[in-house]
């Protein structure tokens, strides 16, 4: 079969790991031939792309980034743009497409799937949250680095007796930030999923005080808010160069605890780096399970569906399902960051 | 409730962290008093402990080893020891025993669980292989350190045009091997499931050398042997201070291959650098998980039965049930071997 | 004798072990006894100390921050400081005095040397600008962690044909942005020590993308200020709580960026991560070789003066040449920055 | 000018950082012209090259190995080889020679200059035993590897109360050992400049035990040696296969311990590990800073000579200095290690 791959969104360690284990096990086993659109849907509606052969693999399972670049262009919303990625396909005389993506990507391809395209996907969403997978590629690389560097506030700020808040990733769900606060033993914890109690956070900060640890940590995700100024995050805003801004609600709730606690606070965002750089072992070896599941997928004709990890299997659901909401934080992680915080 | 804890077997990153997470939440939500015995079952023998408080796992979720230290005393082995435990149980007036550690120390958790002992326990083992769970604490660690370790080999195999054998923990089971050998892209990698093909062996590496990569990795778990000679590693022998030795197989291979192939070939055996050191963010977060659960677990009087991770949920099975049997790797993950190496 | 140590300024990977190996030779080789005064200068104004047994300082020098906590409590301003810091120090009967810290706790150490105190310096600075020494131990931990950091940013910056601005601490020296830049293979690399050339700045980016690379890495010191409009970081700026904010070019020259050359462009601040955590080893040794001669010059009443290192050599001078003035980036280093860069 | 690279001996970590700021200086600064000998001199006796372009150093700097591979060929030892040597060198029109590599390359490299080849030398040993220089790169990688391991190997240690022997490179100087030793916190550190004095080990060993600690952690390089037996490491030892067996002390050291102390003694033997992978920040500037002195050194006509670091500055002395005899750990080194160990 011809097949080609891309990857939308934005980008997650992993990416790699997927097209080289699917590429490599489709040309070994299947031989199948494989070419690469460029910059996610763009690179279809523009017709660039790249063969995929076994030299061009060659030890990118090991690396971040995607070697297909990415971009965020929707498809859905080109007038016409749907037609134009059938009528690429069609031209490259793709047998089936490998949709390496989140959300907005998957939406495509469902719509695709549903209009006659050879189309499978796989999930991709650094922030953990696509539904009905354990989990995805990318996430653990994350929490990993967000993790580093919560371990090393713990040391800045105990030699000055400071608070220090770490705005992690995770717009509408929690996951990086319950993971790297717990593992990171923050004293505080914040998820978007529960509105930010200003007086439970201080509360909790204090009794280290109270108890001879001069200093806190505590973890934000971005999208967190307070209950009654709504979000607070910069997130809803777009700037002046027409992106939504990162940062904002670390900094605002290093404020607020400074003016409500009197200890001496800081911030800081972890940003990009987040994303970026040589993925976990965890990761690479997720990526290429989801990778050779694809390309079975593939030779399976299971159009419309998408990879996904449940326990210690590799199998798929519909795209549908896995669009149909987000995954959330639920009580069983409210639960985790609660057990091991102090109890105020 | 007065609760003792225990470690008993091999050190594992993120015994630490099950320590802090169910004492944390035990005296905060619970209530409870803890003790902890020191160097296994040994410490249960010599009455030997101390308290756990809140003061006493400040921080240690963070870290590698075990507060508690660790033997391999082997209460079933020692006449008159399951007698001595509930004796030293019943006078220090426990409550209930969570013991952390592996199949040798579950068989006696279960024994004293059918013998009138309030007691669960926690599973722990660094090769991943423990039967009925996900996944264990400490396994994520070690596969990160192997890796790292792979990713290293490569640039210096590869300047140098050789073949390196990289030995992995693992005696019965290839869990760190595989995730090892895919997640750093070895060109070959061993499993004890599987006796060693060593012309398959060769004929992969000499792929390397017929396409322009004149080098190759190789990732072998101790526990690997050839079909003919039967067990190649040392781990059978007992060398003379009564221990048996660690290492033998990779050196092994690295000879064979030589000798087959004409390529230059070295080998390293990781050692005990792959079980020591600060647990990753996932081994963290998992221990943090078990220890809650196990918490809960004595609360609900769950004796005879050991906390597991099935997909996203820390759930408990029988320890009859754990104990039963090794995980060992299945088809599914030899094709994931198998779908990432050259086609030979 | 009996010895005093405190840690004043900004915390800095490697001052326990300096703490370590002043204690472990004072006790073992010159029986000594020791106290260290908490939290700087103003540990010693409200006579505030622990003993420093070797039990208390076992393992230390693996850590980051200072067992001894740090502030910015500056002893000149204070009224009457110096007198209570005379005051304490022979109510304490203490002989001999080693104060680890920049220029500013550095002045009154001199200060005190020069009024009859036995003082003597160990020079801290994570920006590495401390005249007369050439090297200072923390800097390599901050370079460290700014260099993986840039590494991850290429990456994400790749994959989505961006450019990422990364601001590293250094506010009148260049030395972290230098090293970084150079050491992470930033495609622009800029240093307080020059006006930001924002024509030249974007002329390098260009030449990226003329060349089959889209996306470019800016490394900026946070120090680091535009010809024209001066100062651009916010470091001038202090806010509402009365700390200067840490944050600003780097936000800043990236918006300058897009605007003038169309490329998307991210900016991230490193922020206190770069201070934090475990040292390096090469600190961990620079730590405690400062650590022993500083002991050495206490016992060779080497008052007024300051521990340096000179090539593989730690010697000293006198603490006025230190304090003189500050160490910044000279044409060798200029060189090469651009040395490495692309030529346009 | 056209000028030509080469590595010769055992790959090192920043290699790369030489090759690519020679090149990308040569062309951008002076326009020269650049190829390089694969596989060290064995490439220039087969006049097997690669052309050195901006393209194909793009981001090397980065990245460990040699991209120009590398071989153990001593031109000196094969009849007719100089002159096989220069005639290549003639054959493709070169201008100038930079090799990169230890005293075996380097006494080829001067043998050259002073018969008529414009050749100079960028200095090259893991081991960091080159005399004249402060400091090579890859040094700095080798002990970060090391004192990493040495630090997972204490919480192994310390949770079953063991002796852990971790044998670290350093066939005929120490500086890996003492740097991973005191940076790592080992209890004993061992150098090949001191014949091992079994008791004093063993006395530093029962210290711990008797001040409540009961483990240890020995650190040992390759080259140490017992002063009854002579050398016991196997790397007088050569194999079957004709190369010398790189491990031995370590195993041969936990025996003698064991038997003596009682304490149960483990090995691990880091290997290989040691110099491959990403270099250190700090070796990737260091090396990046050889490159562009070694051009310049070119560009000057310094034949026969050497790039050195000497404080912070790179300067160059004459090849016959730096292979004139190895530089050793000294005094000073001896009390560094001492001063931080117990005393007994």
């Amino acid at each position: 079969m011809r097949i080609a791959l891309l990857t939308g969104g934005g980008d997650c360690p992993g990416l790699n790991a997927v097209i080289y284990a699917a590429v490599k096990k489709g040309i070994n086993h299947y031989g199948d031939e494989f070419i690469g659109f460029l910059n996610g849907w763009r690179g279809v509606l523009d017709n660039q792309f790249i063969p995929l052969t076994l030299e061009k693999i060659d030890g990118i399972q090991l690396k971040g980034g995607t070697i297909l670049h990415s971009s965020r262009t929707n498809v859905k919303k080109i007038p016409g743009g749907i037609e134009k990625v059938q009528e690429v396909l069609k031209q490259n005389k793709i047998d089936a497409l490998i949709a390496l993506g989140g959300d907005d990507t998957q939406s495509v391809t469902l719509f695709l799937a549903e209009h006659g395209i050879n189309a499978i996907g796989v999930p991709k969403t650094i922030d953990n949250d696509i539904n009905g997978t354990d989990a995805t590629f990318g996430f653990d690389t994350a929490v990993m680095i967000a993790t580093e560097a919560v371990d090393r506030i713990h040391t800045t700020a105990d030699s000055h007796n400071r608070v220090v808040v770490v705005e992690v990733m995770g717009r509408d769900a929690g996951w990086i930030a319950m993971a790297a606060g717990v593992a990171g033993g923050a004293h505080v914890t914040l998820v978007p999923e529960k509105p930010i109690d200003l007086d439970h956070v201080c509360a909790l900060l204090k009794y280290n005080y109270d108890h001879g640890k001069h200093y806190g940590v505590v973890v934000v995700a971005e999208g967190c808010h307070l209950p009654e100024g709504g979000q607070v995050t910069g997130s809803a805003e777009v700037d002046a160069f027409g992106h939504a801004r990162l940062s904002g609600i670390g900094e605002a709730l290093a404020e607020l605890i400074e003016k409500k606690t009197g200890f001496e606070t800081r911030s800081v965002n972890l940003g990009h780096t987040q994303r970026g750089g040589v993925p976990t072992a965890y990761d690479r070896l997720l990526g290429q399970r989801y990778g050779l599941h694809a390309i079975d997928m593939v030779h399976e004709a299971k159009w419309g569906r998408i990879a996904v990890l449940k326990g210690t299997d590799i199998t798929d659901i519909t795209i549908k399902e896995a669009v149909a909401t987000n995954r959330r934080l639920d009580q069983r992680f409210f639960d985790v960051i609660d057990g091991v915080q102090a109890k105020v």
